[in-house]
């Protein structure tokens, strides 16, 4: 690969990205970004000076509307700045990566992991053996009812559409039409929620014991009614955001091969 | 259960089909399909002195478009009497049952299971550490890809669109997108097809060992240039309609689970 | 690898043997075992003229305690004759490798490979989610069950000792202690037994259910009273030798790193 | 079942243990361990007054070779008073279920996934796809391989012996004979340590990657040269008795099943 990538703000994912880039042999400079052995632009005059044809900005773009996001710099650059810098050039926001299909399926996979590891640490039980339940059959249950099953739990699924429900039995794991969801929530030891709307609801949370441990992986607010399970005594934990924080040497691989996958088809 | 059925036709599926509903409770009448221990009607003219809320018709519901396919028994029936019979009354026929998605998925397990089977009767040594490749990542594919990786192979699957090679990834499996197939395919021992157009042509095939094999889950026609493969002495097995072969008791399983679920959301 | 190889006798694993160590570039030669493009003395009264270092048998050795065994050839030579060429040689005959406990292992997979084989070929449902019991936790059991879980079964597995239940616990498997096999096998869809004594004898067979299928992987005459089985309608079917049968080029590959290992530790 | 327990000393797992036995419906007192709703006697000598047929005491039975360890109380009692109090009884000291063979395998489960949250934890990729080493294919290296492989990862196994080197690849990991370990650790993600003695030394670390993670399972002081490591950059975890610290609820199931079996054939 030789392409000259500017990289303009970003957290550690996107400085792994910037150091990847270069070991690829490409040209990368950064902006609002310190890597190690990559020459950072010092103003943004400089860029005029500068040979580039990809630019890459933060994940998120940002998080006040109106500058790029720059956690790892003092620099400022404002969205508007960005977009005149990018200009007649490719240019890939972190937010054009975070709706990419691919790399939502591949993020299923840190995602999975840091689930599991979120459950061997809240347990004094081994998971081998122990039941769990999965909420939600789309891309992230999925993944994980494979890592469970492997991991050596008993593995449970839920899901609403006929269609799921075949998959879940045709994959090995045991289905649980919605409707059956209440008589059988009280076995399980570990229940995980991917479903983005409270299904853990006050009625489904006391039919739960209370030594089940909850992992709620639902964007937030969540799929568990806190509140309630609080009171009732049942531990439950919002986990988001998982690939960043338990794997992002993953993450970054995840963009970069988006990275290149658009610049080929662009 | 407690439904009157009245099954009209239909092969060796739909004889285990009226067994298995009437163990469930229900009371079960055919009509051009015999089955020990269940009544058969012995003209069409008796129907009207029948009781029955449900008409289950055969798979496929006809081969000449004309008459319901009855090949166990010497009766005719007309796809114009079987609807007259149907009137006000559910009917479910083969050819709704082969639309069903839930079904299809289902289905997947005993054509992985027959495809593996295959693959063992036709090979010398273990799949176990042998190589396999399947093209195509859609129902069959994905759990045939998770079979094969259960018994033991090293597991490379083709597809062509950036998700699916994601999943595959996710899965654990090894992916070949369909630019890199041509380079990839000498080194394997067995090849899966499930995509229902020629992958497998002359430009692929030259590329190929003698000694590796092709199972060809496509629908007929199928996937592979049969005349070029056996003149290059590479051994291309065409394999269809596998659950009705290889686990007809299964494939009832599945057609009893759509009747209810039918019935349920008629 | 360059070795002198003198091949004598032996049948097809044999024969696939000498193409192996021929294609590693080892010189070859055999006597009484015919392989294409490979020298074959004619007479035994070549051998002096003859450069070897190596003497490989048939397996077994004999099958009448006087000449080697050579199925594949008409020649005939005694192991009176075999010892005396293989005098100041390395001699490796099909007893030494019958007796190698790395060999015996690797044994396993085409053994549990064929079992599973056999499984479908005369079952008409799926393996998928249908119930495996394997009898004794052995060489054969441990990658029996292995593999049986791979492709989807629930998996039961039944010992004697105390350390074999708690290594099927550590598996995955469902563990039935030998004194709780009587309640458990009736709800059984393949049973295969791996003890070499009759272990389903009549008191245990008519406990089981007519629909069940019996694999006897256990040395002949195997462990079912196969006369009480037929006699209650259970079909039972004694698969010995599986690894020559399903996977003779698996098991010449087992035997070339038997003979390697030979000659380095010799 | 309906036993006269009588448990003195020992940690949180035999308070657990205490709890299950009385939860089965046995009659159950401690001395120097407190369990909530469990009479703990208050002096030694009242129990004489107390009905018990079996005595439990500490895992393990002492630290200091003249008491009874326990950690939960400030009572003191040493091993000859629980000699005398175990007179004509029986006794299950916490040494008698270290030595038992049943319990040793079956906690390479907790061992197993207490290894795994370690390397999830210290890494900042996914296991998933990546490369792990378990040196050592005894008990734990067994299960540890089996869940390591479940969990998405690469696996390599060492092993000194042809016969480990067969299961290994009967069980579809790789092997790599001791003789080949020093050119292979250079690629690995991860290497697991299961033998008890210093097979990382200096002239195997300085072929590793610093970016290589070391977690070391074998019994203190471990396999490792840590001060080497240290000086390399290498990572190195020593992690022992995970049992105790990430299960101990099923670490006490343990020991209940030993103390059911150990009553039933005394």
């Amino acid at each position: 690969m030789n392409y000259n990538f500017l990289i303009i703000g970003g957290d550690k994912r996107i400085s792994m990205l910037a150091e990847k880039l270069k070991r690829d042999g490409n040209n990368v400079k950064t902006y609002a970004n310190k890597v190690e052995e990559i020459e950072e632009l010092d103003k943004l005059e400089d860029v005029c000076k500068t040979n580039y044809d990809i630019v890459i900005s933060s994940m998120p773009l940002t998080k006040d509307k109106i500058n790029v996001y720059t956690p790892l710099s003092e620099k400022i650059i404002s969205i508007e700045e960005l977009k005149k810098i990018a200009k007649d050039k490719i240019l890939i926001t972190g937010d054009d990566i975070l709706k990419d299909e691919a790399t939502t399926i591949l993020n299923t996979i840190p995602t999975a992991e840091g689930a599991i590891q979120i459950a061997m640490e809240e347990t004094n039980y081994t998971l081998h053996n122990s039941k769990a339940l999965v909420l939600g059959f789309g891309r992230v249950g999925k993944i994980l009812c494979n890592k469970l099953k492997g991991i050596g739990m008993e593995v449970y699924a839920e899901a609403r559409k006929s269609t799921d429900l075949a998959w879940i039995k045709a994959y090995g794991y045991k289905e649980i039409p919605i409707e059956k969801l209440k008589e059988n929530i009280c076995k399980m030891d570990v229940v995980f929620n991917t479903i983005p709307y409270k299904i853990l609801d006050k009625s489904t949370l006391i039919l739960m014991s209370k030594e089940t441990l909850i992992i709620d992986l639902a964007s937030s607010p969540g799929g568990v009614d806190y509140e309630i399970a609080e009171k009732l005594g049942i531990k439950a934990i919002l986990a988001s955001a998982l690939p960043g924080k338990v794997a992002p040497d993953s993450a970054s691989d995840y963009i970069k091969e988006y990275v290149y996958r658009k610049i080929l088809y662009t």
